[in-house]
């Protein structure tokens, strides 16, 4: 077995738990990554982008014998605080159980933490700064470039984990007719900017530390997830057009107004907002999906390269990481016969990704159009509760985030069941009156 | 309007037409084409691909003054002629009406009438064998190559009609998150093969001339369309794979045996099978759909390049012919205010493009699925009988394909409904009793 080689392309969070999961099973990996190593430090790392850590990452790196280790790095986040315009904050939590919340953890926090892991097999080689350029997907050979030279590695097999802009996915791409290879990229006509509040004076936190923190206004909001350092990284969720458009709101004084009219409660923990509003781009959300991932079972594509995703579910990450544990998994029933490996790991992945991709965008949907509905709040009240009392039942939010060996295509299966049942019984008058056993029963005979 | 100067990438059917109707709106037009001029000569131009003409792609030719000449190029074709494996061949009507016919025309022939059409106007300049390799979006400049050179042009706008591959689609690909650039490509697991009957020894033609001749065999199936010199085009659709597959169908013996099995009938006909199976290649069938079709108001797609679909409609050409007949129409309403009129264009025309190509694939399930269900026959059966006594009545496929003004995407919704209606009508015991007019009453209540 030790005689295989497996080409990592790209050294993210996939990359880097696969390159550890495969180096304990005794392959020999090799890892390209186009930045530099980490470990020669990062810019503000402790502040920048922060990702929701729930059960199925935290699985995928328990199976790596991580997960402690990882846990240690984040913050604990029980549920949403909502910050309503006009009105007082609430804590709105994840999950009527205690022991189910999610963690803010910081991307390049992790990154740094899993690239260390995976350094010290000495069956693991990194290459940093060294942009992959071609991709010969016969042959599992690629060719890079480091300090301007051209060099080519070849692997047994080669895994591209590196990320939505993927260069192994654009070589199948362009294999297209061969290939049958069907891909489509969609994008909402929102984006994001990073803004943050920072560290009190103490170091502590200035609104509630384990909570998601959502300043929500219809079509547009800001959220906030806590960093280690006291700090919180807020993300403006926005279209780019309108009233609330990104390339409407483009002097200070407009901004300002803005502002002031649907973020006053935030507004002062933010002073130096115009510094980081016109300096920070804006980033586009998109959602990728293509079949097949595998070709001529030697290359190989997973993660965001596979399936990137809009982050209204907080899944991106987790479903990167799950996807290393089910690869992991087939390779454990299958052997190295990596065609076999390679097409039953998509066939097993594909529906799944799928799922959570379109839950991922009507989670979007909901935010912006339903998050005021009377009946949509009474159905929450009623879950909570449900939750609570019946340790058999979980929400369609608890089957995705908690439930970490439910396929996402049957958490989404079963969880928009139970939806369209709560919705229809939350919208009748009497909808408290209706004993908590009944919404109980008629739940459970949901398949 | 003359300053104006519409650069064309693309000498395709609706690449020559839009340059014929620029022409005629007096805009300077620069046509460029990366084939030879075909009037140099096409190989087999009369026996090669041939299409379905129907009524939008006439009524946009007569837009230019050019459907008399161009129908004197078409054989009618009044109806499917089926040959079901070990029964009799029988004709299926296309419409109740006998007006109401599509017409084979040869793909190269109609090409080469639209570019002898547009090179009789001074103010249309054609460069063949001229590959356009870079497009500068943002001010309407392309690079081309030509005999190993490279050279430069600059227009008011630049049109793309350069096909499924379009390279004006793939630089506005390439510019994905600031155009916010969606993009779908879908391939069917079936491809595509063509064959040919050959003419008659006195130049007539071998089975019915006015027909489009199917060999249905469940999933996979032969179709030929008639041409003016006796022959005919055949198509094989079949899968990849499988016992029907192109794959599998790998020597001489396979496929003899495999003929005789499913297609005895047409076997006496293609006595060269062997040759053109072997020689020919496999096409793929996609479905490529993207948004948005236009670049700051100096770069546009339309055709293929902006909507390439299955063939199982037959209105892949008429769709693309229509669409210069809906530019033109907005050209009128919104005079060279380009941004405007490619907007509102592509605005217009996007969701009729999704409603065809989704049309098309349902054809395809359709056609593979349900040809032999007892319910699709009967309603076909009505259909025929409403046709030919309601002249306000129309089946989905009469709408689509013979009410040319109707916008697909309203062809669509209510084809779809009628249909539903027609096939529960049709699964009751006694749906030869219903008096006819009781059909017609409900199916005119649809809206």
């Amino acid at each position: 077995m030790q005689k295989n080689k497996i080409i990592i392309v790209g050294a993210g969070l996939c990359g880097t738990l696969l390159a550890i999961r495969m180096a304990q099973r005794g392959f020999q990996v090799v890892v390209y990554e186009r930045r530099p190593d980490m470990r020669k430090g990062v810019e503000d790392a402790g502040r920048s982008i922060n990702l929701a850590l729930s059960a199925r990452g935290l699985l995928a790196l328990e199976m790596a014998g991580i997960k402690k280790a990882i846990l240690e790095e984040c913050i604990p986040m029980r549920g949403r605080m909502i910050h309503p315009l006009g009105g007082q904050p609430f804590l709105s939590k994840y999950s009527g159980r205690a022991e189910d919340y999610i963690n803010s953890v910081s991307r390049p926090g992790l990154n740094l933490a899993l690239i260390e892991q995976a350094d010290q097999f000495d069956n693991v080689t990194f290459h940093f700064e060294s942009k992959v350029t071609k991709v010969d997907l016969e042959n599992a050979k690629i060719s890079y470039q480091l300090n301007g030279e051209t060099y080519q590695d070849e692997g047994t097999v080669v895994i591209g984990t590196d990320g939505a802009g993927s260069i192994i996915r654009r070589s199948m791409m362009s294999q297209t007719t061969k290939l049958l290879f069907n891909y489509s990229q969609d994008f909402l006509r929102h984006g994001y900017k990073e803004l943050s509040i920072l560290p009190a004076n103490d170091g502590g936190w200035k609104i509630e530390k384990e909570a998601l923190h959502i300043w929500p206004n219809g079509s547009f909001m800001i959220i906030a997830l806590p960093n280690l350092d006291g700090s919180f990284t807020l993300t403006m969720f926005h279209p780019f057009e309108g009233e609330a458009g990104f390339n409407t709101l483009d002097t200070k004084e407009k901004l300002k107004a803005f502002f002031e009219q649907y973020y006053p409660t935030l507004l002062p923990y933010i002073p130096h907002l115009y510094e980081e509003y016109f300096e920070n781009p804006v980033g586009t959300l998109g959602t990728i999906k293509c079949y097949p991932w595998q070709a001529y079972g030697k290359a190989l594509i997973m993660g965001d390269a596979s399936h990137a995703i809009v982050p209204f579910y907080g899944q991106g990450m987790n479903a990167s990481l799950e996807d290393v544990r089910i690869f992991d998994e087939t390779l454990e029933e299958h052997g190295t016969n990596w065609e076999k490996v390679f097409t039953v790991f998509q066939d097993k992945r594909k529906d799944n990704a799928d799922a959570i991709a379109d839950l991922a965008i009507d989670n979007f949907y909901e935010m912006r159009d339903h998050v005021d509905d009377l009946a949509f709040k009474r159905k929450r009240q009623i879950e909570m509760q449900l939750e609570q009392q019946f340790p058999d039942y979980y929400s369609k939010y608890s089957l995705v985030t908690f439930q970490p060996k439910l396929p996402y295509q049957q958490a989404m299966r079963k969880g928009r069941k139970q939806d369209e049942l709560l919705l229809q019984m939350c919208s009748q008058s009497d909808f408290d009156k209706i004993p908590l056993e009944n919404y109980h029963q008629q739940l459970l005979a949901i398949k």
